[in-house]
């Protein structure tokens, strides 16, 4: 097939590229952990080569970024849209990079401006292009990560999002707080184990009570001889429950809530959902991100089709 | 004055021992950081005996502890009385130390065995014993600390008690998580602040949306330029704010807050209350604990009068 472009997620500790086809088909990936911290040290135009010359990308590939490589402290600043913004300004106001020979575009944030609850996203408003195309235009998502979003989309512009820091509070607390010695060494968590779901019930419930139903995870351990993996599993379930009921407290979840996740987390999420008895609409993170990227390039690049065969270039 | 017995509350990272006389006086007082964790190292009684040796205590004098010498990582485990439990057995169930010629002994803790929340306290019993006398008798109070204890009392009876992590998830979010970028080097929180206030207010109204006012400090820090001591106050508040909404929400306050503290966390919390138009009843905890265990040994050794004039020891 014919080779159109490359797309990379560039996160803060994460970096993943795909080469991708006209029709937007993966022809090749690499992931790694060179992401906007190491590369800051490294230099980003450095990390991206060595990854395209591995690729055998020719030196005229164009290039699609997303993620924290457009932050102030990234390669080069894509300033924040602010919400309300339409999905479609998240291509228009994408910046080509300055200096590299290569034709290089990164996408722009969203920010909250709001004084009483700034909010910030990078990366995400890309899966959002991906994931609010064809006949999906609006509703509510829900984004778990590191710092879980909460997006309300209203025909293709995002209104307002709400951050939610369950994936880093799950692991200063199971790691590094009293808990630690709670949760010891386990490390997995089963979707449908009574002690995640039951735990996403308590804190769903209460979830301003989480601090509390923290604490029990250690009285559970004293007391009752909590098991370590029963603890770990709890206390993903309480971080999960209770980032549920805070958000769709403050979120209108008008219809099913878009889960756009991948991997472990998707399971997760999908299973604390359907035990609150809640409608979703699975959409996968990496395809949504992916399709986000190609948006923006079929729009900088719409009649470019001079790249050569990549079964060729390999061989 | 006559020396009567040696006090001692030996936490988990902290030690502090207290000289007696007989009527509840403190002759003589010192602190280390020779607490449970480097205690179980160096040895209890080893620990214990440097102190006295230093404050020139005779081999007979008696000791009274509370805390985590009490745990059964301690020196030897004080089992936690369960809820509800009249604070009067704290006294009377408390264990004495085998081995040492030495009297000593240890106060026991409080459970609340049930399944769904267990919860422990060690230590804070000792305040509450020593709060809730005369003619107190009855009321919410309010320990804040690491792990901040909510507790009901009712005729001089613990019926209920609730952790909140605040100290610890403070400590953690500001030093470990993506708002340590905000916080920078800040280390103190203006009781008066307007950031420090208003950031109780937001909390306190909707306890349940912490994680995300949390994240609200890091866009208030890229989007508004917030300072780091700003965001420093606005933390503290939110997670005071969270607790005192949640724990109001559990507890019953049918008068005011008994807020049983001392040093910076009293003059936080006083203020946090104070703002949000609660009325307070302050409790200094150092004289809180010391009465406690004043109490324990004037039960233990109630016709004890035989011990030397403590000015004529040191001298």
């Amino acid at each position: 097939m014919q080779l159109f472009c490359a797309a990379i997620d560039w996160g803060t500790t994460s970096f993943r590229i795909w080469l991708l086809s006209e029709g937007g088909s993966v022809l090749a990936e690499r992931r790694s952990h060179e992401g906007m911290t190491v590369a800051a040290e490294t230099g980003f135009e450095t990390v991206l080569e060595s990854h395209l010359q591995v690729l055998k990308a020719p030196a005229s590939l164009p290039v699609v970024i997303c993620g924290m490589a457009g932050s102030r402290q990234g390669w080069q600043e894509a300033r924040y849209l602010t919400v309300p913004a339409l999905l479609s300004e998240v291509v228009a106001r994408a910046v080509h990079v300055d200096g590299p020979s290569r034709d290089i575009r990164i996408l722009p944030g969203l920010a909250r401006r709001d004084t009483k609850r700034p909010d910030v996203m990078r990366g995400e408003e890309t899966q959002l292009l991906g994931a609010f195309s064809g006949t999906r235009t609006s509703g509510l998502a829900c984004m778990p990560g590191t710092h879980s979003k909460w997006v309300t989309v209203g025909k293709r512009s995002v209104t307002d999002f709400s951050t939610y820091m369950t994936g880093e509070l799950f692991g200063l607390v199971a790691r590094r707080s009293i808990l630690r010695h709670a949760v010891g060494d386990a490390d997995h968590c089963d979707p449908g184990s009574s002690d995640f779901l039951e735990a996403v019930a308590d804190a769903h419930a209460n979830p301003a009570d989480l601090s509390r139903l923290l604490f029990s995870i250690r009285g559970g351990q004293l007391l009752h001889g909590r098991e370590v993996t029963s603890s770990y599993e709890r206390l993903s379930g309480l971080l999960i429950g209770s980032e549920i009921g805070a958000a769709l407290a403050n979120g209108d979840a008008d219809g099913p809530v878009h889960l756009i996740a991948s991997g472990k987390l998707a399971g997760l999420y999908g299973a604390a959902f359907a035990s609150l008895g809640l409608e979703i609409e699975d959409i996968d993170a990496d395809e949504a991100v992916l399709k986000g990227l190609y948006t923006g390039a079929r729009h900088f690049w719409p009649t470019m089709n001079t790249q050569a065969d990549y079964g060729q270039i390999k061989a």
